[in-house]
């Protein structure tokens, strides 16, 4: 027989940490199934923009929330899930084991993907970053290298522009994917160089990042650019195959939620980087786990007013 | 002449001074002007429930926001704003001095209505609460009265009901404007009991609530309810006047965003309790000031695209 939970919830990081946090104080039995703690936050060296923390490792604040959500009540378990489906009025999900919630909150992100060339895991947090939002104040008047041709890319890349003294934009194309506003953008900053039909071949350094080594895909000549830090902007990996048969997803296979981070599926409710919610940040996913938390609260409660209205929504 | 700013910020809670993070890293020419800090949470005896903290006092967290905030860059006035117009592409924003900033986010948030009767002011944060869902947890297996007749003072009832031993409903009316299902579900609970007709007259205690003085509004009749704890459940003010010439409200006169804190007019952002946003919580409001600040950078620069997605949205 499968443990049944009032609320599972699948992914660790703030968004499902939030969620385990909130669904614990309105006593909801409450598992959390992941990987690892923290998500994309632990690969964050140094946080300087989640509200309360003037500096913090990524993974330490992970690890506060976590210990939070646990002192509440909340059962964290490290187990790979396999499969989710629909069982009865609830959802089964398996690990190696079974597992039953009446609601669930999908909140297991998504991952950046790499170039994949040698020192790029080496160097990640020490210079190679996926998060400019994040990370570009680091690089206030250094060399950076943009790695990517899409809208995140040129819109790092322009970012950038007003903090590093110089961006490379290094891109396996010779024109971008990107809106055409943000690209004309960048073809006028004059701090902005863009290294085209490149590719990465490599990245060096010692500590820190030192250079990268750039491919021509026509000429195979390779040059190496000595650069601080590099943002990688090639897009993502959403792995919501698990889910698709249950809740609707957008173009980019992201989960849709509506402003109380319900999804199409009643029972099913989704919160974070996971989400079709186009700004990926912690703090963002924080205060989509709340709501995702409270929603399913309310649903459990077959309520379904404005109830989520802490301070009541009256004239 | 005006003193222009990128971004003038109004308000600084939570909302307000995560957007004041989030513009300041971003290089923006940040000002928040605000009558106090910390909004809301400043009322919070003790937090629970802000990701990161175990424990905190509501006051404590803003200060750390505003340390934060302040270390980046931003400007924080303690003045009271008296208008905000447009002027020319600009915004003007007059207190008895005048501000202009070429973008603004309204995160002024709102106020609890209280009750307005003696003890209410010197007992709250001692027993009497304006949120339930921050503060029900403090009393586990004690009495407490939720006063009000609405959505939220229902809601309040049936998660209270899961958590004290004994709940008054103390409402001036013999019926229920809140939605019939919550009512319904209200009737069904033995420890819900329901002190209709009557209305609070006094709070009692000595260092924490004790009891509850209510006054039959047919008979005139006085009666004393020992309670540990009251929540005040009756709507709240949303002080939007100021700003309803420039961005479209809702019914309840909350500024209505979209799921990238953008408001019906262009370069005004609003984020948290002010929003039209259900569920109001503090790291909710935090999400929403990142949102709002990346936002009104995006805006400011004019990429009208998918750029708010730090990790690219691409397939």
């Amino acid at each position: 027989m499968a443990k049944v939970y009032d609320v599972i919830i699948l992914g660790a990081g703030p968004a499902g940490l939030t969620a385990a946090i909130y669904a614990c104080r309105r006593e909801l039995k409450t598992l959390v199934i992941s990987k690892d703690t923290g998500g994309q936050i632990t690969k964050a060296h140094s946080m300087e923009n989640f509200p309360g923390f003037e500096k913090i490792m990524g993974a330490e604040l992970a690890q506060k929330m976590a210990a939070q959500a646990e002192k509440l009540g909340a059962e964290i378990i490290f187990e790979e899930v396999t499969s989710i489906d629909k069982k009865g009025k609830n959802f089964a999900v398996k690990t190696t084991k079974n597992y039953e919630g009446k609601a669930l909150i999908v909140a297991y992100g998504k991952t950046p993907r790499n170039i994949g060339v040698p020192g790029e895991e080496k160097y990640s947090g020490k210079g190679v970053s996926y998060c400019a939002t994040c990370d570009m104040p680091i690089f206030k008047n250094k060399t950076i290298a943009i790695v990517g041709g899409g809208d995140s890319a040129l819109d790092a890349a322009l970012y950038g522009a007003n903090i590093a003294k110089k961006v490379y934009i290094i891109h396996r194309r010779d024109e971008f994917r990107a809106a055409e506003i943000a690209t004309k953008a960048a073809k006028k900053v004059k701090t902005i160089e863009f290294v085209l039909s490149s590719i990465p071949k490599e990245i060096k350094g010692d500590k820190f990042v030192k250079s990268i080594v750039v491919e021509n895909v026509n000429t195979r000549e390779t040059k190496e650019i000595p650069v601080d830090g590099i943002f990688v902007e090639i897009g993502y990996e959403v792995k919501t195959e698990m889910v698709s048969h249950l809740v609707k997803l957008d173009n980019y296979k992201q989960i849709i939620i509506d402003n109380l981070c319900a999804t199409s599926q009643p029972g099913i409710f989704a919160a974070g980087d996971i989400t079709n919610t186009p700004i990926k940040q912690a703090v963002v996913a924080a205060g989509e786990g709340a709501k995702a938390a409270l929603t399913a609260y309310n649903w459990l409660h077959q309520v379904k007013t404005t109830i989520t209205t802490d301070w009541g929504n009256k004239k």
